[in-house]
Order: structure tokens, then sequence, then C-alpha cells
């Protein structure tokens, strides 16, 4: 009755994964873990009875007790590790991006449908937060009328040395495009990069504004800011015609000391979203079992990476870019 | 010592003033209000020992008994009365907008200058908001880096039946911008007038987002609710370098009920602005007696006037409106 | 039309009292401030012109030109000066406490009775103060059904070096005491002093907690906390049948930084209720004016001394003491 | 490797734990429940794949595939139970009380001392809950100096029908008891239960207030009102020297509609210390496992329910109780 999971790539994200499924969640058994650098596959394995580390992802798949994967490798990988599942006819939890392209993301889902069974999940967690659930209930249930207009910040304390202005897209706006699509229902039609000043020398573009555009009209003004220094903190407004909510956050104990009443913010998605990890491997195993699968699929994966693509083309020309709808 | 003020206007505005010249403020006596409906005039007179009725404003200026006036007449007559104001050599505080159109503005202000002396203040009341007053102090302080962005948002609970698209701009917008020029201490270069879904049937274009350029990089999107149904809202969070400061409201009570936890919204400006503009009259008066005037001038009332109409021609256009500077 | 105000002590509290006087109410006019120091009065009139500076309050009490007093003097002269405002037939706002004993209360009442005439105000500014103001009012509404409980503490950043476990009570207590009999429209009847571990070495007995029972069977706790160290904090929640509601307090902005969300305290009383003795004030000057008096009255400084005197003796023997009440 | 539970009890209680254990933790599998009822194990066994019903606890215990039990079963069975955990030397979870008497949980503690082996979990969970853990830790760290006061309350939106005023305290009030020993490191010493106005025609003593004495000085005054309407919630401030701290809880959305601003309050403990339920269970099944036991243990279960059967005596008695310590 268990699974035997099989987690990909042993990095932060991966080895946090790993952890999850082998502690967090009911019903599964993590049993092996790659990672081309085998001593992090190794300390990972070593941490949890029962799990054999590989240095090969393929073989990974293709191994008999790994009966659903997890890829948590470099984004370039995803494709080619998500076809081999596919190939083996084994679910798969793909970390976002599902591919760095559009085509890719094509590929994949084309591949898929080819194969006329759902297997692919993609890792847009926010999906299983229950501040994001309550506050599309809301929407659903139309209490405060329609949506009019989203606004979005999304901040990181810190960005790493290597990080680039499009990064701030690839990274980060993924999770907002995403989310604002499975929020309204609607899909996103044009973006656009706003100029803005910049934190320190500017050498890194920080922050940055999004305007995006939605089908029914929707407008969304996204704040990427990679480098906000005071914590991690990813705010969402929802206006409505009769009234707004904002996405609400694990509240920690409120301190009054030294003239102030302060609450403290995570210093990374961690303690933000852990919970929404945890959510998302159980709702990702309750599909691997046979119900109806819950999270977002390759072609939102598609859906999200094609508006990546049109946030950086406006990121280079500084112009509005238009994304055009596959729909007939 | 008793300075005798005349208030012009007694509508909603004027007679609000007339209430918190005579009982919410030292050192100044309500000797006269005008109102062309003497109905209203005599409303609030019968009201204030001391306080005579006028139907004419000019008639009023000219009264000895008048030391200062203020002015919160009809938008098209601030012109003519601020002028009168300036001949007879008499302190004014004028109801924003200082005139409807930048040329009125530039009359003013050119008059003003004429005669060597500053006599007008510009109703600009957030300016003594504590909140607004803080957030400043804190960009000048300079301890959370340089201003980045700002994200605002002008919500009123519903709008007059006769409100035009154009009177988001003239009526709401206009403070943003000015508190946008005051707390950043840089001009305004362009106003963009942006497309979103809208309440209802769409009569009235609300929500409408601007976004705004500042001189020194600062970017702003301000969103104007008229029809927001919940409440009287004015939100701002500051993002700087180091942090960001969000704008405090007075916090009435904290209800407990029915499965809820609720804070109550004004259901206008008096419950929102109300101290400030106290304070406002307060520090008007004082500039009277002689002290540093504290609050906008006539160019800040030029100022806003401007970018208003940049933002009513970007409302026509769809595109985004320069704003040319004056200074060479 | 103006009234003219004479203030007697001009300390931190009386100087206060003044300035608000002179700048922050309408048709009031600070004529005369005493105090035995007379360069503390001097400083003051100094600031205010038409001010006089007085060293004795008795000659301020007697001179034509004050029409109404304002005692904020030491409190075992309490008794003296409103006595002779009784004489001289003027209206007194006297601060906490009445007189420091029941018996000097009683004088005092008795002496009002004798007159036939209401000239007493008690400075319990609370009642002026907008939070308090609609929390009384949502119980007289009785939308939350009867109330049943109060938690109160009253936390002042630090007490100055003089101060005694006694002054616990008599300072800061007494507030407590005046707004919950005020709140609830219920007697005081027994009062415990109990015993808990102290900050520091525990010369001053600080915290010190005290059980407060009600008339109608409310029941409050109530926590004093003099030194406090994190700021000013006034804090009361009301717990009735079917909700309850916690006391408000100005908002100032909210500061994201370094890994928090930060709201400021005051550092004493006048960032919390400077704006309920602007208040108290103006309520005041309507009722030398004639208007029905809404703050507290002689027989209310009455009952909160005779609490305060319960309240030594509990906090002497350790044990509940009852407060008999007058009523036949 | 994945340990077999088995739940005494499927009321409500015991089948949130079996669902917990089934779905929401690692390395755990549900092999058995029973009740008396065997519908009830019956509805749970049909919903978990490998878990089989049981009417009789005591075979449950026996049963090989069983390796640790957790109890839920009504108060007066869990000597029984636990004592034949002991038996059968398996680690046992036992909701609280550990026994409804003290006797009985003496009886279990020497059983467990005799064994040599420590093997029982009392059902504190507030232990594991982040807030609460957060708050402990605070106080560990020094850095507000030591604790003073602890304010508590512990409300419940409505109490069943045959809910009796002892309940308050051995259903409700043992948590209270038991958090405030785990906080401070100190035994509580005495109680007094206070009166008050009650709600309704007060049947049911409630609310409920008491006086909780420590060891080391502290006081805490602890609210208990099981019919508070407005929803489940448990508050708690910790007073320290040099600043105080506010039990945080999940942050759900903040809606503005209809004039406020609100968060929504769980209706019962489920949304309040889900969380807190499944840590616990991650805890107690890494003990069993052979790491260092994390949550409450027999002595602590004994204590907990000494301090009640004081506090019910205070309830008949109307007096404060001490409790006596057995330390030597």
């Amino acid at each position: 009755m268990t699974i035997g999971i099989g987690v990909i790539g042993a990095g932060v994200m991966g080895a946090d994964h790993a952890r999850t499924v082998a502690r967090h969640v009911g019903g599964a058994e993590l049993v092996a873990i790659s990672d081309p650098d085998e001593s992090r596959a190794r300390a990972i394995s070593g941490e949890i009875a029962g799990c054999r580390p590989f240095t090969d992802g393929l073989e990974l798949i293709a191994d008999p007790a790994v009966e659903a994967v997890l890829i948590a490798s470099p984004d370039h990988t995803h494709v080619g590790f998500v076809l081999a599942c596919l190939g083996a006819g084994k679910h798969v939890l793909c970390e976002k991006p599902l591919a760095p392209t559009s085509a890719g993301c094509r590929e994949v889902l084309e591949a898929e449908r080819a194969l006329g069974r759902r297997l692919i999940q993609v890792g847009f967690m926010r999906r299983f937060d229950p501040a994001y659930v309550e506050m599309r209930s809301v929407l659903k249930r139309g209490e405060l009328g329609k949506a009019l207009l989203l606004h979005c910040a999304h901040r990181n304390a810190t960005a790493p040395g290597f990080f680039t202005p499009e990064m701030s897209i690839t990274n980060a706006a993924v999770h907002e495009f995403d989310i604002l699509r499975w929020l309204t229902g609607s899909e996103i039609i044009a973006v656009t990069a706003l100029n803005s000043a910049r934190k320190g020398d500017g050498g890194l573009r920080d922050p940055l504004v999004l305007l995006v555009e939605m089908e029914d009209g929707v407008l969304a003004d996204v704040e990427l800011f990679m480098n906000a220094a005071y914590g991690y903190d990813i705010r969402t407004e929802l206006v409505c015609e009769n009234g707004t909510v904002d996405l609400g956050r694990p509240a920690p104990n409120l301190h009054r000391r030294a003239g102030t009443e302060a609450r403290s913010f995570p210093s990374d998605w961690r303690g933000r979203f852990g919970d929404a990890y945890r959510l998302q491997l159980q709702a990702w195993l309750a599909s691997v079992r046979g119900q109806e699968p819950a999270g977002a699929d390759a072609s939102d994966g598609l859906a999200a990476t094609r508006v990546a693509e049109a946030a950086l083309a406006s990121l280079e020309s500084g112009r509005r870019v238009e994304i055009a709808t596959d729909r007939p």
C-alpha cells in the first residue's frame, strides 16, 4: 500500500522534498534519491532508512522500487527526466518550470497526450496553500462580486550572487503567473515590465514591476523584489466589486519590547510555504493512488512558461508583449 | 489676538471647516460664512455665536472683521476668490484644487509672486496627517535607504450619482499626486491610465489604475476606486531599499463576534482625516500669525493640477503622457 | 464669547493643559497660570500671548479675568483650590484625584451640593477617548449581551525613582476604577491585591494585580505594571455573553525591516491620550457655556478615591476588602 | 520500518487521530482501530486500507501487528488500557487526562517506573504548537527577563448540552495547567476559582476564572469560557520583566467588506491545533523508534490531574486550594 518514491536532485529543494516524503506524509516511502554529486545523494540516503543513492536520474526512474518520481534537479534537465517517466509509465511531480522554454513544455505535453494518461503534475505548490485556497473559494462563491484587480508582491530577503534579472521572472514571477490564472480562472493575455528606481547600483534590475493583463479584464500589478532585505514576504490583495481579500500568512507570536509590537518574517520560502509543499505532496500521492489529480498539469506548466517568455521579451524591449492563446 | 476667519461655501466641506474653526482650534473665531444659498449660510451662522452670514464671497473677503479666508466653494470659483484675497492682502486657505486648470493656477501663482508675499495655502490636508508625516520622516532619516516604489489605493465606499470618470482624477487622485511629490521630494514626470475590468456596467470607469513616474525613478501604482463598497480606505505602502512602511490609520476597537475578529472602516473622509483637517487649520493659523508656512503653496497647487491634466489626457488617449517641468 | 481660563500648576501636566487650552480648543483663552515656582509659571506665560503668571493659586482663582479654573497642582492641594472655586462660583476641572482621601472628596462634594450648582468636573479623561466611548456604546446597545468580565492592563514604560507601590494605585489604578464604573454603569464592591513575582529586586511591588468585583457580578482583573519597559500601553478587553471587544489605540505606521513587521508604542500617556485630553477640555468648555456636563463629577471623584483606599488596604493586609456603598 | 499503530476509540477525537496517522505522518501505518460500537470502528477501518476493526481495546493492544497504541477512549477507561500497554511492553500515547483521578495517575506512573522503561506519553499537544514552542524559547533565552504574569483565556464557541461546570476544568483547564508548567518550568502551588457574572441563566458556571499560583511566584489568570459564542479562541499573554509575548494563531485571509476588515476564527480545536496534533504524532513516532521522548510524560499527566482536583475543590468551596508538591 505504501508507494515507493524516488527524488531526482539532492540540492536544497530536493533534500527538502525527500525529508517531507520520508517524515511528513502518509503512505509513502522514500526509496531512492539521485544526484550527479554522489556525496549529496548519500547524505540524504544515509539519513533515511531504506533510501538508496543514485548518480543517474534515468537509472532511478528505471528502478522497479521507484513507483513515482519527484523531480527537483536543474531546470534544463526537467524535459529529459519527465519524458523518461512518461516512457516508464510512472507518475511524476516536476518542480517548476516544467521546462525552461515553451517548446520544451509543448514537447512534454504532447508526449503525455500521446500516451493518453495524465501522469504529470507541476510543482506550483501555492495552489495548496490554505490562504490561496480560501481566497479562490471566496471568488468562486461570488459573495464579493467579480474580480477587478490584483495587487501582488513577491519579496525575498536576499538573492544569491548569481541571480540575474531574468531569474526574477523565471524563478519568482512564474509562481505569480500560475496563481493569477488559478485564482481567476482566466488566461494572461499581455505583460509589461515597468521601469523603476533600483536598489544599490542597479546591476540587478530589482525591484521589477510587471503589469499583467488577464483575458477577463482583470489587471494585476506584480512587484518582484529579490533583495527586499527585511524577510520573505508574499502579498496578494484581490480587489472585487464589493470588497477585497488580503492573503493571510502564518502569524507568529507578537513580541512587545523596546518600544514596539512586532511579528517576525520567515527568512525564506520554507517558513511560509512549508505546509503548502507538504499538502501538495499529500495530494499528489492521492492522485498516484488513483484519485482525481488536484495540482497544476502540463498545460499549466506550458502556460506559465509562455507568460515568462513574454515577460522576458518585455524586459528586453521595454514594451507590452501580448500572449497568443492556443485556443481555437 | 484671536483671528477672525471667514469661510466661503457652506456645503458639506465648508460646514465642516466652519465648525472646526469655531470649536477645535485655538486663537480663531468664525466671524463670517458665505453661500449663494442663503439658508445654508444661515444654518451655520445660527449655530455659531458671532458668525455673520453672507451670500457673496467677495463681500465676505472685503469685510474688515474677516482677517483670513478659507475657500470651500465649487472648484470653478476658486481663482476669483483667491485673487480677491490677494487683492485684499488677506491670507487664504483654498480647498484643492487651487484651480481646475493649470492656466488658472498659474494666474494665481503669478499674482501672488507679483505681490511679493506668500498668502496662499492649498488644502492638501494629508500633509498634516500624523501617519504621512511619520512616513516622510522615515524616508528623510534615510534608515530604510532610498525610496523605490509606492503602492497606493484610494477607495471611497460609494460615489455620488453625478460622479464622472474624470472626477476620480480631479477629486481623488490629486491628493495622491500631491502626497507622492511631498513624500519623495521629487516631481512627477509621466502618468499612464491603465485599462482594467470595471465594476457594474462600467459606465463609470471604476476602479481606475494610474502609473505615476517620478523624476528620481520612483514608480507608483495608484488605484482609485470610487465605489469600493466596503468603506473609506486610503492605503499607501512605501517600498525602500531596506524595508517598507504601510500607512497606519486610526484603529478602532477590535470586535470579536459571530466567527470573526473585525475592525470597522469610516464611511467617509471625516473618519479618516478629521484630525488632519484640524491640524492643517491649526498650522495655517500659525502662519497667519507670522510663523513659517507649513502646508502646500500655490506652486504645489499648480503641480497637482498639471499632473491631473496629464492623467485626464491619458484617460482619453490610453497612452502614457509626459509632464514637462518648468524648471530651466 | 471666549472664556478666560486659569491653570493652577505648571508642571508637566499643567503645562500640557495650558498649551491645549491655548492652541487646540476653540472659544477659550489662557489668561493665567500659577505655580509656587514662579519661573515655571513664567515659562508658560511667556510662550502664550495674553497669559499672566501667578505664584498663588488662590489669587488666580480670585482674578476677574479667570472665568473657569483647571487644577493640575499636587494632589494634596486639590481640596483647597476646589473649595475656593466653589466659593468664587467658578467652574473647575480638577485633575484626578479630586482629593487624596475620601473624607476630602466628601467635603468638596457636600460643599458643591450646598451651593446647589454643579461646578466640578474631575479629570478622568478616558471617558472622552473615542475607543472607550465606542466600547461603552457597544455595551449599551446590548448587541453582545451583558458584560461578564473585563481584562485590563495599565503599563508604563518606566516609573520615576520616587514611585511607591501605593502610587500604582493612586496614580494609575484610579483611572481603571473610574472607567470600570463608567463602562459598566455598576459600582465596585470589593477589591483584592494579589501576590505575584516582581520585577528586579521587588522594592517596588511591580507588577501589581488587582481583582475588582462589581455590584452586577462583573469581575475585572487589572494589571498595573509601572516598569513594563517596552512602552506605554493601556489594554482592556470587555467580555460579554456573545462576543468581546478589545480597546483600540492610535495605529502608527507599520514598519517592515530587519526581519519584523512592527508598530511603535508611545513612550507615555501623551501619545495615547492626547486626543482624550483635548476632547475633555472641549466638552468641559461646552459645559462652562451652559451645556449639559459630560465628564466625571464630584461623586465620581469620591467613588474612585474610596476604591483606591480599599485597594491600599488590601495591599497592606493581603486580603479582599469590601467597599460599602452609600446608597440607602 | 513502518510502525503499526492501533487507535482505541473511534469517536471524534479517535477518528481524527486515525486519519492523521494514516495520511499526515510518515513511517506509520494504521493497522487497527477499536470501539465498543463496532459500526464506528468499521467506518474508519473501511476508509483506510490495511486497518482492521476491533470492539475490544485490550484485544487491539494484544494484537501482534499493533506496535504502538494511541488511546482516545472515554477518560475512565484510560488507566486500564495504559496498564495493558505497559504489560505488553508497547509505547502508548494517551489522550489527556492520563486518568481522571490523581490516584489513577499515580498507579500508572508507578507501574511504568516498576517496568523501568518510559513507554507513556500524554496527549498535551499544545507543547508541539509552534506558537507555544516559540513563546517558551523566548523565555528560555532570557531576552525578556524572567516571567512575572500570564494572562490566559480558553474559549469555545459552544459547549455541548451535557457539559458541567466541572468539565470546564477537567476538559479545558487541564491544557492550561500543563502549558503553564511547561512554559515556566515551575510547579503550580495553589489555585482559586473566582466568582463572576454568568452567561444566560448561569446553570453552567460560565465563564469561570481561575487564579493559578506558581512556585516561582508567577501568577496566572485563566478565563475558561465554554460558550463564548464567537468562535474557538485560545489566548495567552506572557508578561516578563522587559516585554510581553502574545500567542499567535494561524492567520486566515483578511476580508474587507460591509464596513469592516475581518479575520475568521475556527469553530473548534481542529482549526487551531490540527498542526500541533500532527506534530505531536510525528514526535511520538520518533520516540517509538528510539529517539529521546519530547512530549508530556506520566508525571506531567499526574501533575495536571492534581491541579484539576484542587481547582474542583476550589470551585466547590469558593476558597484558595493549595497543592502539595511530592518533592522531598
